[in-house]
Parts: structure tokens; sequence; C-alpha cells
């Protein structure tokens, strides 16, 4: 019978049949992610491994190795020898953070200038570069029998990402139906999350069959937390939020909520949503209110919601046909659960 | 006893203890890339494939590749096996050319619009990321007993030249001894040439001691074929060369010859470098002939090409340590050694 704990790590995550949680888990990441980035940045030449210390560094809340060790240890698996695969899930997400925001010309991430503001484009350029290489050092750094499976669903899904973010810069400027715009952040978002889940299940030498269920389950909770994402952007509390709401709407970004707004939309409804994309001049709060307004008279917000709930609802009948007892899975479910309402 | 064939690889490189040319292997590279890049091109989304079909093919001697096979068919191994790591190998620098013209800002590369150019900043960017990802998607199509060697070796060879990168970025802007300029074209370059070299003695099996000396003469030989690059800039025979020379010195690249000059330059000497270095406004062909002059003066093309022979001979007292029979280094062996002298 296992336990969930809630203790500090000091027991060197020594039991397979103790359930960690997220807390302790997340705690532990932070921990040697802290360590891993100072020896990065501690390499030279400076002027390279400093930025790629800095991007390491900008805090989040490390969701996706921390999928790796909690799949890893639902499956009994060896917590502590997986941190490098973890690391690289971490730093290849990062290096995506550099390079998107060099293509958005994003001066803020997290409250902190991006590498691209901080160090330029070169420098954001070329230590991206090198953290992308640096998550297949971490990789290789995975002493395991089935390293080979690692590094080709690893690779596989790093290239995804890519394709997904090639869609992403297409779809600006043109009309996307609903499925492509779902096909997108499949690739987009959900891969790398659906990669860390089932990475953590093969270190865990969990069975092929039971690899795909977490594959799937990380496919659909990765499209429902995305479309928690595009609904937070317009009906978060801003209090609790932590930051303005409304700013996909500004920029006109495709979203869930958008795309979904224009299919539905009578001829009026579309002409004024037309009317808002195209003005170029435009007061920001007024800009927010009509959109939202519309959004509100389609039914939009609860659209999005039992759309999140359809993908939840497939993603937790994946996780129900894996062949582990429930007290194993539950800190999975509890956390992607929340995840899923989350209101920040 | 071996043979030398200048055939055409219809033979399949069936024989392990034929020694086939430059020229045959370079064919064979040519032919088999350009099936890849049309398999690559073809793939979705096209905004993100076609400019990497566009990169892969924009033509180029592929010594690297060729390179990986000559290594491997020295030591006996198997050529056609050993093709997914030669084509990593191609891919790897392609995806360093198309990221260098981003921060170059290069128009033109092999006659031919950039990346950057053609298709923009954000394709670059994110085309050059997948070539890089792709380079692993190769590697892992490499089957091996010791392919965790291979993947070492080829992630700590592309961290170096991402570090070679970002030296050769730093020292545009200060003043760099002739040590940090060798230490970068080292990694820049050399580390390169060295890596497909070492790679292919690894896929025929070769003993760690061997494939040490066929790093070590890739390293030396790599440095040697740099040195040379930059004394091309300057005293290649335009007609040969096939582009205009003394664009090192219009840039004020730091370059060998400029290095050196520096330091052997008397006061006056000094003076007019550091005059023609600073000037904004000046008639190309007039700067060009007045350094040249002072080139001229102190010898530099002598000391350029002494040097360039120090390297190849250390070069080839490695080549020398290596256990296998003389009549299978010769092709290597001539080659670089024409690669040294080489008049474009």
């Amino acid at each position: 019978m296992s336990n969930t704990t809630e203790e500090s790590f000091s027991d060197n995550f020594s039991s397979n049949s103790m359930v960690y949680s997220f807390d302790v888990l997340q705690n532990y990441v932070i921990q040697q992610l802290k360590k891993e980035s100072t020896t990065i940045g501690s390499k030279r030449p400076s002027t390279l491994y400093k930025p790629i210390e800095y991007a390491l560094s900008v805090g989040g809340k490390h969701i996706r190795p921390v999928f790796v060790l909690m799949a890893c240890n639902m499956f009994r698996g060896n917590i502590k020898q997986s941190f490098p695969t973890a690391i690289a899930i971490e730093i290849f997400h990062n290096f995506t953070l550099v390079h998107d925001d060099m293509m958005d010309l994003a001066d803020i991430r997290r409250n902190k200038p991006t590498v691209v503001k901080k160090f330029g484009e070169n420098i954001a350029l070329l230590s991206g570069d090198s953290i992308s290489i640096l998550s297949y050092e971490y990789l290789l750094k995975q002493k395991m029998n089935n390293s080979s499976d690692i590094l080709q669903l690893f690779t596989k899904s790093a290239l995804r990402v890519c394709e997904g973010q090639q869609y992403d810069l297409d779809y600006e400027e043109k009309e996307v139906s609903l499925q492509q715009y779902l096909d997108m952040i499949r690739l987009k978002t959900a891969e790398l999350i659906a990669c860390s889940l089932s990475l953590g299940a093969i270190l865990a030498n969990a069975p092929t069959e039971d690899v795909n269920h977490m594959y799937n389950f990380g496919i659909n909770f990765g499209q429902a937390f995305q479309l928690q994402d595009d609904l937070m952007d317009v009906y978060a509390d801003q209090n609790i939020f932590g930051k303005k709401t409304g700013k996909d709407i500004v920029s006109n970004k495709k979203t869930f909520l958008l795309i979904k707004a224009m299919e539905l939309a009578n001829s009026e409804q579309k002409k004024e949503l037309a009317y808002w994309i195209k003005i170029k001049d435009f007061e920001e709060t007024e800009k927010i209110k009509a959109v939202k307004q519309i959004y509100n008279d389609l039914n939009i917000k609860e659209i999005t919601r039992k759309s999140i709930k359809k993908y939840y609802h497939k993603a937790i009948i994946e996780m129900d046909a894996i062949n582990v007892s429930p007290d194993r899975k539950k800190e999975l479910i509890l956390l992607t659960g929340k995840m899923i309402k989350r209101k920040k």
C-alpha cells in the first residue's frame, strides 16, 4: 500500500512505492534546476552561457519536468535517476520560449525582460540554439536500456513543436477553421506535455500500451490546458490572474474563443467582429468590452468550458485504461483537474 | 590488397576492402542528399519544410559528410550504413549557415539568396531550429552498437561550434590575440571537421586510440583549412577564386592575416592599419590596396603559408600514428593536401 507524502525530499526518493505529490516534486525540480543553471552559467564563453543561465532562471511552474517525474513515479520508476530527462524537457521548453519571444518581439516574460530584450537578437538566437543542443546533452546523461526510445520520442516531439509554431505564424495572416486551430495547439502546446508524460512512463519501463495511454492523456489534457489559457485571457478575475485580461482581444490573436465566435456569429455580429479586427486606432478597453459583449451574447464562455471538459474527459478515459492502481494515479488526476480550472 | 576506384557507386559500396575516391563519395552524397531534401521538402507545413529543402539544396562541396564516409572507408567500415550520420553532419552544418547568415545579415550564399533574405527572419529562425533537430533525427536512424558514442561526440561538437560562433561575435568588438583567434577557429571551423572524421572512424569500429588520432588530424587540418580561407580572401587569383578578393579587408574581419600584421607592424604601419580599420567612408579598392601593401611589407603571405604548413604537418603526424595501411590513408591525405593549397 502506498502513501502520498508532503515531506521534503530528504528521503532522496528512495522509495519507488511511495507516491510523491506535485509540490514535493516541483520543489525538487526547482532546487536541482537552480544547481544545473549555475553550472551552465559558469561555462565559457560567459557571453553565451550567462544568457542561458538567465533564460533557465526566469521561473515558471515547471509543469513539464514535474510531469516526467510524476509519470515515472506513477509506474514506480526511479525518480532521481529520471532527473536528466526532466531537465532536458525543461531546457527544451525554455529554448522554445527564447526563440518564440524573438518571433513575437516580446519584451517581457514572467515580469522580467526577455532574453532578446536583455541581450539582443544575436545572443538570443545563438543562446537559444545552444539551449536546444544542451537539452540533448542532458538526455544523453540519462542512462537507460531504452534510451533510444527516449531520444526518438523527444526528437519527434521537438520537431512537432516547431511545426506547431510555424502553423501559429502562418495563421496570423489568414482565416483559420476551428479544426486547424485545434490541430495547431495540439502540436504547439499539447505535444510537449504528452511527450513529458510518456517519457516518464518509458523511464519507469511501463508497457508500451500504457506509454501510449499516457501520451494520449497528455495530448487531450494539453488541448484542455490551452483552451483554459484562451479562456482566462478574457474571463479571468484580474485580481487573481495577476495580469491584464483582454490581451488576446487587443492583438487579434486567434484563440478558440475568437474562432468559435466567428463561426457562430450572425451577420451583424460578424461585421462588428470584423470591424474590431481591422481597426488600427482604437481604445483598448473599448475594444475588449465590445468583443467580450459579442462573446457573452454567443455564450462563448460556456461553449469553451464545455470543450475543455470534453477534452479532459477524453484524457481521463485514457488514464482509466492504464493498468495501475487508482492511488498511484490520484496525484496526476488531482493536479491536471486543478489546472484546467486554474484562475491564474 | 585494395584498389582505388573512380567508378560510379553502382557497386553499392558493397566492398569494405575497396578504397573509394573523394569524387565517388561526393557524388554519392550529392545524389542521396537530393533525395533526402526532396522528402523533407514534401512534409507539412510546407512553409516550414520548403525553406529547409532550399537550405539543404544550395550546394557546396559537402566535405563534412564525405569526410564521414572517407574515414569510415579508411577503417573498412560499411559506407552505405554510415550514410545517416553523414547526412546528419551536413544538415547540422546547414543549420549553422542559416543562423549565421541571420547574425551576419548576409544576403547571398553561394550565389543564391540566403534563407533569411528569401523567406524572412521568422522562417529563417524556425527552419534553422528545425534543421538542428532534424540532424538528430538522422543520427537516430544510425543503428549501431556504439550509437551512444556517436550522439555524445556529435552533441559535444555541436555545442563547441556554437561557442566558436559566440567568440567570433565577441571578437568583432575587441582586440584579439593570435592565440584567441586560433582557439576561436578551432571551435567554429575545425571542430565539426574533426567530429566528421572521428564519427566515420567510430562507425567503422576503429579502436579508441585511432578515433582520437582522427579527431586530432581533423582539428589540425581544420585550422590549416581556415587559415587557407583567410589567405585566399587577400591573395587568391580573382579569376580562379570566382569571387571578389579583399572582402575581409573591407569589413575589418579579424583574420590570421590582420591579427598577425597588427602583431608585427612597426608604429607607422600600426597607425596606418588603425586608420583603415577606423575610417567609415572609403574607396574599397584603395583600402584593399593599402592594407595588402602592409601585408606584403610584413611578409604576411609567407608567414600564413608557413602556419598552414605547420598545422598540416601536425595533422599528418596524427594520421601517421593510425594503425592502418598507407594505401587506405592515401585518399584522405591527397584530398586534404589539395584543400590546404586550394585556389577557390
